[in-house]
């Protein structure tokens, strides 16, 4: 993998030391703090995102990591990369490090408020993931929802349910319904469909209550003398498990709907984080998965018809 | 505390044995299955849920303790509880076992459509039982969102932030703005607020991961002799650490803004899991919850107003 990496040149070639395969761009100008980032995108061209972005669109490049801002990332996308056709709206969507069963949660913040249409896609694109990068041959799409029955959820989910329910799914895979948030943990499904909100706060508490499981298992093995011989001869067993659940393992979410691929880490990802996105990019990419998201939603008819003509202005009568 | 035990009569004595304090009385219907909780509380006045929640409106019990269904035990709750005076809509309120750091977030379950009005009141709600049954005495209030600045979130997030944001809030804690659901277990706040619909993802997925994480981890132990050796002598330590955070030891859900204190645990606990749920409500009858969540409202001009008299009919010209 060849990295073209764009921001202020003399820090970077300084971070980096001696690493090879990195080409260092000098784009010292960043939109990750800027309060409005779709405006900072539009008028900032010199920001390292926007060219970023830029050189994905104009082809220099296969794929762009941005971790800085998800806004900036997501309107540097747009606005560049641009939106693919019959897309409603790209969508964030992230392979959760569940072990054993890693489960594909779309959408994790592109999109606070989405119609049922939106979810619909979603479900396809998740699909196509789960299909290229995870090697899942059929995989099961879920709604996440505050219970099974299909009668649960806002009515936002009470629709996408309807119309997910009423659909064909053949080699995409198929809908088994609503779950709820204990099951994402649980392999109970192999992608798991909500809107940007929701799939935030949802990937936010698995995140974060994993994390404080594994702090308070380490306070408790320093708790006393013979809890730390415990974890003296546990360490190599738990040293794997804390890396299969760790999110910058897993490298980040990927930015799904656009003409080109995109991959958002966390911005507090440590050089081990943005490592693995650069890695997932690289899947991506070898997998074709924006071609094959495009090929899965026009297969199924999921892609949103261009607008019709407007009707006639003739009076029948 | 003294239990009246509202269900099949022979059955329940059978499972109690001996048990003393226990006063079974026969009530064999459950609507806990049925498709249509509020049409069924509403018809069905002989529902074990309906009789225990009318015992509590006559004043035959202090409080109601309801597992079967939530949304049965809501519908009863509010047709023989009532809401109470100024409340918009009852409210699901948990402490979530965060060992160190108990959070309490509402609404968990009970309103999957609110109002930022709906919010504000949860904030006060949740403030009183922070303060009556955690002890804390000037709680931390939060919104739950999609990131902490406060143009993050839905519309209604963002106008419940500039709602609880513009309140004074003297005697009830204080408003720290939005968290992310990282924070929940992270003691970022002592009271987290969310619409139905997030809250309840959010709590389960808390749950979901903790457990998840703890299974990992007896399956470390379990993956060699060395690593058994160091699980035996953890096991002391790592004992209480699973009660702490064991969702039956916390006793679900309180139900607050009714006339009358209801507690909804999960319907899969075991007998641990009752005898916590009795203990809760024992807690919050004896330190009036429901008498003191009114006047934090009342105290904070939070209730509903009375409707206004509709405009004079006379015309002014």
């Amino acid at each position: 993998v060849r990295v073209r990496l764009f921001g202020p040149a003399a820090q970077l070639r300084a971070a980096l030391g001696g690493a090879s395969g990195v080409e260092v761009v000098d784009a010292p100008v960043s939109i990750a703090k800027a309060p409005d980032p779709a405006a900072a995108a539009r008028s900032q061209k010199d920001a390292s995102v926007v060219r970023a972005a830029r050189a994905v669109a104009d082809g220099e490049a296969d794929a762009f990591v941005a971790g800085g801002s998800t806004g900036a990332a997501l309107a540097a996308g747009l606005f560049n990369a641009k939106r693919g056709r019959g897309i409603h709206r790209p969508a964030l969507a992230i392979p959760v490090p569940v072990p054993g069963a890693p489960v594909t949660l779309l959408d994790v913040g592109a999109n606070v408020e989405v119609r049922p249409e939106h979810l619909v896609q979603f479900a396809y694109m998740g699909a196509a993931l789960a299909k290229v990068v995870l090697g899942i041959e059929a995989p099961r799409i879920a709604l996440l929802s505050n219970g099974e029955e299909e009668v649960k959820g806002t009515p936002l989910v009470r629709e996408a349910h309807a119309a997910l329910r009423g659909r064909a799914w053949a080699g995409a895979g198929s809908f088994v319904g609503n779950v709820e948030a204990t099951q994402i943990t649980q392999g109970a499904a192999d992608v798991i469909v909500a809107d940007g909100f929701t799939g935030n706060v949802a990937l936010k508490a698995v995140e974060g209550a994993s994390q404080a499981t594994l702090e308070l298992i380490r306070g408790a093995v320093m708790s006393s003398l013979r809890a730390k011989a415990g974890g003296l001869l546990l360490r190599r067993a738990l040293r794997g498990l804390k890396d299969e659940i760790d999110p910058e393992g897993a490298g980040g979410a990927y930015l799904l709907g656009l003409r080109r691929l995109g991959v958002v880490p966390h911005g507090r990802f440590s050089r081990h984080g943005y490592a693995a996105a650069i890695g997932l990019a690289a899947r991506g990419v070898e997998g074709d998965l924006i071609g094959r998201t495009h090929a899965a939603l026009e297969e199924a008819g999921a892609l949103r018809r261009a607008p019709s003509a407007p009707p006639s202005s003739v009076p029948t009568s």
